[in-house]
């Protein structure tokens, strides 16, 4: 998704034999750099690769915590991506109702319980029942609505909307795009605010979707705004203690979605594509 | 226009055999206030008739000025529209592009106007030659783009937006949806931002044209803010200064487009619905 997001494609970048891109965690095992020395952990765009040879300028060093997956998840860039992006362009008030796409993932599970710890009603969009079980049994949402019961039935997804929310939402966390992106659409409440997070019901695809709903914007004054957690990186330590502070008190629950092996990487971003995580996915190669 | 923004439509309105929707000045006929006496002119939603009975609250008096016209064009909602909707969820900076659609139209031709004032390049988008020929010759614009010869060219209309622009748009302020809204947002720079003013291309049709383009609106951080004009109220008597400055200096110059007679109020409102007018459309009825 990173990489989609920089411009270029995985099959494009597969094609053309380059290192996919891709971030992780690593361990120094070299440097020429006296600001780094081996053992340090850092965090750097390695690609997916076993060894990565890169300037020390690129590399952000780490204090190791347990578990280290953590600081790929919620401390991480899917951590803040919720945090902020929920912050800043959600702006939810105590009592306002949050839905939130992709809501069994990494961002959209914190999402979730972040806008419920801020006061809100939330309500998480998951394919398929046992997720969205999930969501309502494990991480505190109101309600779940299983967006796949619905597929090719844009008004039957809007009236399940519509009855979860009780009337529509006021902020959308979209993580997916397309045709769900149009049926919350289609409900928000006057003055509502859409978070455009990502799109993945269009990145492994061909023609997008085309959303119908904007002509509602206008008279109900929605506002979308389309963010990149960095945007927002002058908040970056006040929003990881906040996340701590929940964390360590189990107010947030983490769910981690960890896969073994260089050799599934490939797998491991397909499934992704596909929704087959719960979870940040993560792959452990050494 | 307005009705449809109320939730009826002129169709169902008129085979209802209800008063159509409309708002217009009014001479007070006969009153039983005091606040207003026959003589008095009067702004109010009069509805499409010769005579209308209003209770006072509903009515706003306005002082006598001449062009009569103008406190229904660039001193009324046309006026305000542009100033606060350009300036509000436009935002636009000294420098940057702005690009407006319906610009031979009553909002779209003060947004150019208003625009260029602070200090930006302007692009029209208007339907045939002539139309493109006022935007450049008389109202100023930097460059105007013939929509009407890319019917159905998504990819055409794209690139001539891009020429126009020199590499795309920084503020958008659409007046009418669809597939041109499509095409300027696949080109926006990043960071832009646009005011979603009316969707003029989806009032009068059956379903509405599917936008493809909202997956780009992450990466480039698009923000996209439906509004209505009176959202801004508190800085309207500062904007009709402004406003005022800039007409009696000759700095704006307004275009009305005025029909006679209250049968032809069908066929103005269809005429506007299909692009007809150079202007604020009005009727004169009396």
């Amino acid at each position: 998704m990173r990489a989609w997001m920089m411009g270029q494609t995985y099959r494009a970048a597969l094609s053309a034999g380059e290192v996919m891109a891709g971030s992780g965690l690593a361990e120094v095992v070299e440097s020429r750099d006296p600001a780094f020395a081996p053992g340090d952990l850092v965090y750097a765009e390695t690609g997916w690769q076993r060894l990565a040879v890169l300037p020390a300028n690129r590399l952000q060093k780490v204090a190791p915590m347990a578990p280290l997956t953590h600081l790929l998840s919620v401390y991480g860039v899917a951590g803040l991506t919720a945090y902020l992006g929920l912050k800043e362009c959600g702006r939810p008030k105590v009592g306002e109702t949050v839905v939130v796409s992709a809501a069994a993932g990494a961002v959209g599970g914190l999402v979730g319980q972040i806008a419920k710890l801020w006061g809100c009603r939330t309500v998480g969009l998951a394919g398929g029942p046992a997720k969205c079980a999930l969501l309502t049994s494990e991480l505190g949402f109101d309600a779940a609505v299983d967006y796949k019961a619905y597929a090719g039935d844009m008004p039957g997804l809007y009236q399940a909307l519509q009855e979860a929310t009780g009337g529509g939402a006021d902020v959308y966390f979209d993580n997916v795009g397309g045709e769900i992106l149009d049926a919350v659409l289609f409900g928000m409440k006057p003055f509502g605010r859409v978070a455009l997070c990502g799109a993945v019901s269009v990145y492994d695809g061909g023609v997008p979707y085309g959303v119908r709903g904007l002509g509602g914007m206008v008279s109900k004054r929605i506002a979308m705004r389309g963010f990149i957690v960095s945007d927002f990186y002058d908040q970056r330590e006040a929003a990881l203690a906040e996340l701590k502070g929940w964390v360590e008190s189990g107010q947030i629950k983490v769910r981690e979605d960890v896969m073994e092996g260089l050799e599934n990487l490939p797998a491991a971003l397909i499934g992704l594509l596909a929704g087959d995580n719960v979870g940040k996915r993560l792959v452990r190669i050494a």
